[in-house]
């Protein structure tokens, strides 16, 4: 009988294929670790803060609380307006209706659905264009052979914190007369040139969702320097009504309560830890990368300025040994729950794959397509340390040692593979399906 | 020189239409009471609840508290699905998403704007029908006469928790082919004819705003007994995704935080004691309403529970001497916090006051109308004791009896009145304002 340190140090060491835990062996971390765990580092001063929130009697309705979230926010990001909301979603909801979008909204393919979907939602029709191989953020050129007489805006995604290059954004929807919107949903915190994200085109989106960099259980905001986009935004974002009584504009809700605020308010207080953190953990991964062939970390774009929430890596799958899909699933089944993103693609889901018009992919999207299948991102954040990055490095580089091996094994294996649920290589009829980890909040 | 203990008294008994505050005499109240002050009976253990979820790391993302404020809903309710949102706003556009409304939506004019804005947010077309002059709830006849080849589905409102005659609309709606859907924003916990609230139509929407009888700061729910329907509502909460990434439609962000839940579980244990002063408000206010002439509280449905959130009077102006904006002005110059409710109606707000295609009002609105110029609410909840309302009573009825006097001190002081900076009765350039009590959450 071998002892559970004796386990340890086998996981630690694993040498042949049959060690993986995907492959029946002993997982190397028991308790999983997440990417973009939520931070709470001050849970007695943030209860505190909310048991101020419940004495003063006003708990939503723009109440100080958020009012305070807005202002520090602009202040911290040299904008003149924040308009909070309830998330960003919404708040790309008001903010392109604020802008009186209509028609076609350029966009890039690889993000996140919500970028696509807040725009559908609301009546406007995405278009996807192509993104940069170094930066993953939206093609200039690409984007511009979308726009038709039917553009109103391009939406392009400071994707990873990467800031989108807004100059070129900026000379191109002027060119062409259309409105220049940000998600900026990744990159609170972020700069380019010395410049705040927040500041750039005629809006951006930060999101404040748990797994951001600064978060607020869910939250969004709509930033801007122009008065009245952000006088419309804010009416918008409360019903339409204007003054006391006056509706003036077709509104939602979009409002973020007092306990939100008092926790975005808390989490901008712990921003320099998490800085730290998140930079120390790209410097561990990028050790890791520079020894392991076919895995690369993306880099900061030149002349950016990184919040490093996102540490995102492409998997080369021929120099590696293994596919992005094959290393996720051996990585969740070690309690290392690495994520691959976006797949299958804006263009590719409901309803803009069933589009028959065809409306959605006037270019073709080669680079979005590759990151699409290569794209993975490891656990990162204030939960995860230097040390467990180390060993997730040496298990990697194990991996990519006794890839033949492990290739052999799961053809040999393969439906009978401990996949996680979560896999985008298990079957999809996968029964019983293995116990989730405890997902991210 | 008077005593506090004198001015007190001098403000207890005003005789004279110089004593009322709006006069300059001394207010009733120094500290002023509201409509719908938000009730958090149990802070301390609000606070442990708070704690528990930011200890468990699951912070958002349809984790147990609002899986668990969702069982307990849709049990109290005895309805099979509850949807929690982050507000009753997005509730019902992602209802109306999940029933493939196209085309019109009938409703009643006579409600709170987001009512229609969720419609129109989501490119359908609200039509206002008028209501019932005894409940102030969509009228029957008035909502057929709008039906057309565009109607998709009626949306009646639940308004002031008094429940629309579900019965009635179901066999229309069968009989024309539509879907029924329920705004019930004011009417978590009521009842028509032993049925709870979140049972009737296809689906209803509750809010669960800071305001709100129960309530989770902000919030809203979708209730349906149709499993496929809710089944697409918990998608479309989420972004359309359905299973771990497939994208099966166009989805929102209306996902409650785990505050919020936790908040509304515990609201819901503070129901009996709410109901109870409730309750007590409302047979304090008919005692006045039997002494004065003109005011009229409006009476819960026979059939109906009511949770009695809102106790709704209407002002017979000839009879009772004042007009409801000038009872409204000289109540909150007191510190009594009355409120007006819908002025100048959804028809008459942008964007459907502009509609030149007069596609908005296709039916006369004369109970809407009606309702719009008498209705008000005076303060009530947890924050208002049954002494203070008989306080108000006393002052109503001296405001009664020398309502000729203060008519002529009116006309005589008008625009030196000292209006509240919120009246309805108040000049627009009105400078300087009145400092504002403090608005409820």
């Amino acid at each position: 009988m071998i002892t559970v340190a004796e386990m340890k140090t086998a996981a630690e060491t694993k040498i042949t294929a049959e060690q993986f835990a995907i492959f029946g062996g002993v997982p190397l971390f028991s308790e999983p670790l997440h990417v973009g765990q939520p931070v709470l580092s001050d849970r007695e001063q943030l209860l505190a803060d909310f048991d101020a929130v419940m004495q003063s009697g006003q708990l939503t309705n723009h109440g100080p609380k958020v009012r305070e979230f807005e202002s520090t926010v602009a202040c911290m990001t040299s904008v003149r307006h924040c308009i909070a909301t309830c998330n960003a979603t919404i708040a790309l909801q008001i903010a392109a209706r604020a802008m009186g979008l209509t028609g076609e909204v350029i966009m890039p393919a690889f993000t996140f659905i919500a970028t696509a979907h807040a725009m559908e939602w609301i009546g406007l029709t995405p278009v996807f264009a192509d993104v940069d191989p170094a930066t993953h953020t939206l093609d200039a050129d690409s984007a511009e052979a979308c726009i038709t007489s039917r553009t109103s805006a391009i939406l392009p995604v400071h994707l990873w914190g990467h800031v989108c290059r807004p100059e070129q954004f900026a000379s191109m929807c002027k060119r062409h007369g259309l409105r220049l919107l940000f998600d900026s949903s990744h990159a609170f915190g972020c700069q380019s040139n010395g410049v705040s994200t927040g500041a750039f085109g005629d809006a951006e989106v930060f999101s404040f969702h748990a797994t951001k960099f600064i978060h607020a259980f869910e939250g969004g905001a709509i930033m801007t320097n122009d008065d009245q986009l952000a006088e419309r935004c804010r009416r918008l974002r409360a019903f339409g009504i204007s003054g006391l009584t006056e509706v003036s504009d077709v509104g939602t809700n979009g409002k973020m309560h007092e306990l939100s605020a008092a926790a975005g308010l808390r989490s901008i207080k712990s921003m320099p830890a998490i800085l730290t953190a998140n930079t120390d953990n790209r410097r561990a991964y990028a050790d890791i990368c520079d020894t392991v062939s076919g895995l690369s970390l993306t880099p900061v774009p030149r002349g950016n300025f990184s919040n490093n929430q996102y540490l995102v890596f492409t998997l080369d799958e021929h120099r590696f040994g293994l596919s992005r899909d094959q290393l996720v699933s051996i990585l969740r089944a070690e309690g290392v729950f690495a994520r691959s993103y976006f797949a299958p693609g804006c263009h590719r889901s409901e309803p803009y794959r069933s589009d028959s018009t065809g409306r959605h992919v006037p270019v073709p999207l080669p680079v979005s397509e590759q990151l699409l299948n290569s794209v993975l991102q490891l656990p990162t954040g204030m939960a995860v340390s230097v040390g467990q990055i180390r060993q997730i490095g040496r298990l990697i580089a194990s991996l990519h040692r006794t890839c033949h091996q492990i290739q052999r094994l799961w053809s040999l294996c393969d439906g009978r593979v401990k996949y996680h649920h979560a896999d985008a290589a298990a079957p999809r009829n996968l029964t019983p399906p293995v116990p989730a980890f405890r997902e991210a909040g």
